[in-house]
């Protein structure tokens, strides 16, 4: 990932397009292309879900490549560190979602 | 990231979450987390969100976090290697946007 | 319709709110709220989603009033009439999908 | 809105795609249309979004039409009245942002 940070850095460099990638901007972008990738999913069960046939698995790597290079744009010019922000997040919900209490159960924690 | 996607795998197993996490609900949760993600910057000029201030970066690294575990999740989900997919769709823009034609410039180029 | 845009525009006429509401902006925030609006369905199975219990429904139904403020701020800002642009999108719809060939059928017809 | 309600209605049925349009579902298309929406505008400035050009305008009433579909149809699917729904939020942000306090500031009241 710090690869593809430093990669995207000078994608962007080269062509002269640091006045497009202000946070805000790469934001939308990022909501833009997980909006895309929901489409995907729409029509699809649950079951055909988990077993996407070679097109519609290609379409969704796909997406899922551009989400990941907008992420880490945006991580990258806040100077955030990804895993760290992920582990901490995955900290919370091990602290909130006790496994006995949740088990099977899909309602919410308290904050 | 790999690390992440073994640690998620367990959080989720021990808690018989499974159920849930079909590919179509894990791309919903995505969808879900970056517009929060969103919602951060929406009033913020492009200046102002060059330079957050610690209550707001606070809260845009936990989202970050929380779009980072969803995808990772959900790549892993599906056997996606999200470097590999984000790489491949970086290789395909840089053949797109050739920088002398593109320099400066927000337009898209042809498929 | 209309006198909603008319209440909204009183609403952030007397906030001075005008400076946040550029189309920009209203488009992240009517992406924020659709996040949100689909997170209420995320760990739901279809026939759930179609079964909402009094709780869900009354959070569904404040969603769906965010979207809907959103978005008729948002055209009326750019001077779009909503229910023109609808049906214009639905007249499409209906000489791209052919009854006969589209009967029961998730895929997508040609542009 | 009921006009078009109805015709969504009639639109889906002839093509037997009631099984498809779930609530779930239903808010996932939403959200992948206002995705498109969002993304209409991640590069351009404040001011380019308050005057677009003629091909983006055109581009956007697409995409706002194809987000209002969705909306009609999933608030007609659970049986909720939209304006009814924003008035009632609009009625709530009225009371919760006191012209006064919140004259020309984008900082959120507290719930």
């Amino acid at each position: 990932m710090e690869h593809l940070a430093a990669r995207l850095r000078e994608f962007v460099r080269v062509r002269d397009w640091e006045r497009f990638h202000t946070p805000k901007n790469l934001a939308m972008a990022l909501a833009g292309e997980a909006g895309e990738l929901v489409a995907e999913f729409q029509w699809l069960t649950a079951e055909e879900s988990r077993d996407l046939d070679e097109d519609a698995l290609r379409r969704v790597r796909a997406e899922l490549g551009d989400v990941t290079l907008y992420l880490v744009r945006l991580a990258d010019a806040l100077g955030v560190d990804l895993a760290e922000a992920a582990n901490a997040k995955l900290d919370d919900s091990e602290r909130r979602y006790d496994p006995e209490t949740y088990r099977g159960s899909a309602r919410k924690a308290p904050r």
